[in-house]
């Protein structure tokens, strides 16, 4: 059995310390597994009417995650799936309850009704009013088990949210009990697990499934369903969960219900997004206006991965229990819904205008040809490239450049008006054209590049500083930095040596000398680098004794480019 | 593979529904997996600093369920465990963002480093001013791996709410990012998962695990931790994830931090809470100040099995931000923890006084012979009750009753001075000393009898309306009815025997004598009757030809009655 538990014995307590270690508006009933509203009045006569619930453990975050303001005024906890004691449901009813009474929420199995049943009884003798309402949700067994012998399940999470608010705004104890009671009766509720659950104290499972198999109609003590089935999509089971449900409790077109998504403890948020928005649709669907909707874990089987749906029947009234205030830990407030799902049609002007045409600046010529000279580089290249990425990488970097040195090829003419025009046409034609992660970094260090160059003139001093934040730009996307055998132990000091030789003076032909000698020297090191970063790093060692890919091609089209400078 | 979903290509696609057609605050981005607040304004100018995250689904209710405000403004969703792409990025900020920028927030994974990041590069292009906070929180390798190399994780939604509350309040990009950044620096997660996870589109786990094993410091995509360990408590992995981000994070006693206790998606609330209390001794107890702690699922890996801690240095401005107000539906809000888990300790008087002493009524000697009696039939008794309920129920009900008549036996003296009295003490008795069922039914009888012999003088009528409500409170409390084969079989026939014969003028015993007829008749029905309730139920037909246990224990102290009536 692999839990985060400590001892098995230890678990409800350790459980209960937990919460409401977390939870300043509860605390713990003093020798008992019983929370507290920690603002109940200590004056009996203050008491309003108490709603308390309880069952055994495993269920959480029901029943203490719905002690708070406007819901439970206290939760008593049992043992992992076993009655809490009638000691302790009354102790849990002298603890909260006064002359206003109590109403006992309790689900529909024989060891909860009988000791909260006698806990009810024995508080009576002392004079305190208490009532109980047993709630019997769980449809599954509709054809055979008439409504009243039900189970018990995730509904009941509803009834303590109808009773509680009624208690809070004051009701006397009648009519929280009469609103709890017509809540519970037009309520229902049906479950799918898709696997068992382990009881820590059992420490093995309570059944076992086939690989394709789910159980259909569970309860929440990690016994078997009604039906075993073949595994299904979540729309076709949310279908029979809801048809079940709406045909046992008579929900037809143009009724108002509310609806409850429930993970059984082990189900991901994901598949209850994908469950409630089959179930959304279904119910608007078969014309049954859905008010309120919630997803989430509300009443858990332990680990039990599957879901419930709870269908309540609502008017006016009810609903506004149901939007009432509350302050406990688990319960989610809101749960209103959108008309439909919406959807976001930005205007246009939130995209980019096309650029304005603009006359080409004189050399751009030459720049074209030079851009042009790269492409073939790249090309040329392809099988040294492929052979030095298949060593150390994914062996995509020769093909994917050949890829660019296309897209290059195939840009309009009036891409090639301006150095930064261009350079922004040839980034956004990479990104396109390129997979991997040299599409995203060429992109990334010509954009930021052209952003410079569109600043001002564009001489030396303006190429110096766009080569020195493109390759910044590089570094700060995939955090590389030099050493880490990767393209930047060949760019870094490719542009540091031109910025250096344009900052003393040289032309920009001997700057460039200088910046591909610095790069091919570069280039060569990473032959002895070990790779750190990324997939390659794995490779450690034995990359070692080749050059790094990334860093070749920067010589290449650096070569390709000298041509084409000064 | 078992999950709730439909077509795994379409995973995404539907989650984004599900989660938008329950939330009236987001919409989704036409055409793109992009969730967005449904409050954005349309004129850009309008928009403050625009707050972004994403990555990879399969981390849910991360990213979309904290789009909201005071929190994210849009979350862009790639394919399960994928980054999502340039392009998703880029409408995302498009569709948010204005003049005063937007905060990319990224986890440090390669691909979402260079998709957020090259989507900045093209949105500054845009004229839209774009900054980017890596997380990488993972403190799992901190002995191999430097601060910036590491993964990003759980801690990420914390930064998430930083940001979130920084742009909310009107802070300009360049302030948001600092706090962001600053958050980024002094937050530690470590992670364990006792079992993997399943891509939908791989349809198996990611690796498998012994049964005695778990994987420590584990990422968020599935894949394997740092090290296997074998299973251990809660309390010891607790203290080694602790321990880990304490020493890496440099964290020391008197430092302010929060923690957030994430379960991995599969863990149940139970379980959390269990880590939680752990978590929080051990801080306190290392003299580590914790101002806000929360506990749930804030970023999973799909159905992972397991939970991940995080740690995060706070100061009085960085703590406003995580209080500051939420509107999204994945955020938990409060966090507050009370001073030490709260203890509720009842003054005496909500416990009941003990009875005043009061002088026998005449009669009651006879009483007492008569309940004496009932305890010597129990014990005569025991076999037949025994051998009856060993063929449909536990067997227990004759050992039950013998352990009845021992408590019966051993009542005070001060026990035997009124009848109302002398039943409320033996009903007390026999719920102590009885165990299974029979113990609440008796004792919920015998009380609900004494509150209505105590309400005037007791006569015949006195006690054939206590007897009907004794029988009453039978039924109420289990649940069953005549014909389910239960006490009930003899009870309500007798008990409606007697108040016919009172009511028409009988004397008791005469009356007694109908009431005994018809508990025979009744427990002779229940012969050829099938169990309809609890466990007996699953025996059906073959717990026919015997009579019920239950009810023939009625007849066995109701004929013991009948020496001392009338």
């Amino acid at each position: 059995m692999k839990k985060l538990v400590n001892a098995p014995r230890a678990v409800v307590r350790e459980m209960l310390e937990g919460l409401v270690s977390l939870a300043p508006g509860q605390v713990l009933l003093d020798g008992e597994s019983v929370v507290l509203r920690a603002d109940t009045p200590s004056d009996v006569r203050a008491r309003k009417v108490a709603v308390i619930s309880g069952g055994g453990s495993g269920h959480e975050p029901a029943h203490a995650g719905y002690v708070g303001a406007g819901m439970l005024d206290a939760a008593v906890a049992g043992d992992v799936f076993t009655s809490p004691s009638t000691d302790a449901v009354l102790a849990a009813i002298r603890a909260v309850a006064g002359p206003a009474g109590a109403l006992l929420v309790v689900k529909n199995y024989t060891g909860d009704r009988l000791n909260f049943g006698l806990a009810a009884e024995l508080a009576r003798a002392e004079g305190i009013p208490v009532e109980t309402v047993v709630v019997a949700d769980d449809v599954s067994l509709h054809d055979t088990v008439e409504p009243a012998r039900r189970r018990g399940i995730a509904g009941t999470v509803l009834v303590h949210k109808v009773a509680g608010a009624a208690a809070e705004a004051g009701a006397a104890l009648q009519d929280v009990l009469r609103e709890a009671t017509a809540a519970a009766e037009v309520l229902g509720t049906m479950g799918v697990a898709l696997g068992p659950c382990t009881v820590p104290a059992a420490g093995k499972p309570g059944f076992t499934l086939e690989e394709d198999e789910i159980e259909l109609g569970l309860g929440i003590h990690g016994e078997q369903g009604v039906r075993r089935v073949p595994m299904q999509t979540a729309d076709s089971l949310v279908d029979t969960l809801l048809t079940t449900i709406v045909e046992d409790r008579r929900i037809t077109s143009g009724d108002r219900v509310v609806l409850v998504v429930n993970g059984l403890g082990g189900t991901p948020p994901m598949e209850l997004a994908i469950v409630a928005r089959r179930a959304l649709a279904a119910l608007r669907q078969g014309g049954i206006r859905v008010e309120r909707a919630w997803s989430g874990t509300f009443l858990s089987a332990l680990e039990m991965p599957g879901c419930s749906l709870t269908l309540l029947k609502v008017d006016d009234a009810r609903l506004a229990r149901l939007d009432a205030a509350v302050d406990a830990p688990a319960w989610p407030g809101a749960g209103r819904l959108p008309k439909e799902p919406g959807v976001y049609r930005p205007s246009s002007t939130a995209s980019p205008a096309s650029l304005p045409a603009e006359a080409p600046q004189p050399g751009m010529d030459r720049f074209r040809k030079a851009a042009l000279r790269v492409a073939d580089a790249f090309e040329q290249s392809e099988p040294r490239l492929t052979a030095l990425d298949s060593a150390a990488g994914d062996g995509d970097l020769g093909l994917s450049l050949v890829r660019g040195a296309e897209a290059i090829r195939a840009l309009p003419e009036d891409a090639w008006t301006s150095p930064a025009r261009a350079l922004t046409a040839i980034g956004n034609a990479l990104r396109r054209s390129i997979g991997g992660s040299s599409g995203p970094f060429y992109a990334t260090a010509l954009l930021r590049a052209a952003r410079r160059l569109a600043e001002g003139p564009v001489d030396a001093a303006a190429w110096a500083e766009a080569f020195d934040l493109a390759v910044t730009a590089v570094s700060e996307l995939g955090g590389a930095r030099p050493g880490d055998r990767t393209m930047l132990d060949a760019l870094r000091p490719a542009a540091d040596a031109f910025a250096k030789a344009v900052r003393c003076g040289q032309g920009a032909r001997e700057a460039w000398a200088s910046a591909v000698h610095a790069a091919e020297a570069g280039e060569e090191a990473t032959s002895r680098m070990q790779p750190r970063l990324g997939r390659a790093s794995y490779l450690g060692a034995r990359a070692v004794g080749v050059p790094d890919a990334g860093a070749a091609a920067v010589v290449v089209w650096m070569k390709a480019l000298t041509p084409g400078i000064g």
